[in-house]
């Protein structure tokens, strides 16, 4: 890894504070360039054409290739180390809690911690106001889904989402389950996530978000 | 791969479509058991206590274990496959189209091809149709997207969405894509796009949405 790496971000994203997480736990040093995103600044000309045609942060920058997506990010930092697992299932498995975060909890729980964190309510558009109920319905349900599965597994309960380590399915739920509280969901619903959320916090390897 | 692999789909959804390309790529059988979804029939307890928690298809049934996310079990049936570049940062780029379809890609020109040819314009919600102005928008940027970046590529264009030969980055994108018109998206503004995927088409292990 003699490559400079360089993330741009907009270091409160979730999805940014996964990639910062996964290089802190497989020791992989990262210069950062910050965008506010409140300001349009990763829809300019000169990001669109130099850094994500997405105009969309994080993107992960290796010497000089680009990496849009979190997900992808983090899977390129960990390749070959313990937090990809060995097991075929296992792997496959990590991927769909990934992936599961992008599309049942993220787009909810993240983007109600955004509407009221950051936007505040008193700039909601009537759309976004329209959408409140469904969204926190939906991330109610995705934590209720976590709660479930860490619950459960034959007669115990599971430490991790994946296998009995620590691997990306844990390091890339953690930030906007970490942080849903903002967002107006009670976490002391979720006793199973909130002991889990202690348990990844613990890791020595461990940052915060505002690290 | 001596387990029976079971295939809990809903045969027209481009997510299920993309387990069965795959696995007809690396050459896995797969059985199948269809969920008619307008029905619901994945919302029932048989289904959310046996087969997934998350009551969505695609679910990969591998043995007696479930993967959920068509991703994931895209993966794990071309896991050491040619499918899968073996090249670090390919391999993390093949994943970013493919979490950048379910983000950018799926969730508006999928879901407008569930409107127009599934539910149809009669049985929308106000909701629904509120949206349809900006998941057409949405949806042409993320062709857009595709349309340059196989357009360019130093002096020549692009024949794949990764590295030199097909990956699952071009399995994954060609359902709903080849299906955008279904939703409304006219392809003939995007000629790379066009080009793509006839080349996608003619791979000998090709098999169509009907198959």
């Amino acid at each position: 890894m003699t490559e400079p790496l360089i993330l741009h971000e907009f270091a409160l994203s979730g999805n940014c504070y996964k990639i910062r997480l996964t290089a802190a736990h497989v020791g992989a040093v990262l210069q950062r360039r910050e965008y506010n995103i409140l300001k349009l600044e990763t829809r300019t000309p000169e990001f669109v054409n130099n850094i994500s045609a997405n105009a969309r942060i994080p993107v992960l920058q290796i010497g000089d290739r680009f990496l849009p997506e979190s997900n992808a990010a983090c899977f390129w930092l960990a390749d070959s180390s313990p937090l990809i697992p060995i097991d075929r299932f296992e792997r496959a498995d990590m991927l769909h809690w990934m992936n599961w975060e992008q599309y049942f909890h993220e787009p909810h729980i993240g983007t109600m911690r955004f509407l009221r964190a950051f936007l505040f309510e008193e700039n909601w558009s009537a759309e976004q106001r329209a959408a409140v109920p469904t969204r926190t319905e939906m991330g109610n349900r995705a934590l209720g889904l976590m709660e479930d599965h860490l619950a459960t597994r034959h007669l115990a309960t599971r430490k991790w989402f994946v296998g009995d380590t620590p691997t990306l399915a844990d390091i890339c739920l953690f930030p906007y389950t970490s942080t849903a509280k903002e967002g107006g969901f009670d976490l002391s619903r979720y006793p199973h996530v909130s002991r889990w959320l202690a348990d990844v916090a613990a890791l020595p390897a461990h940052v915060t978000i505002i690290a």
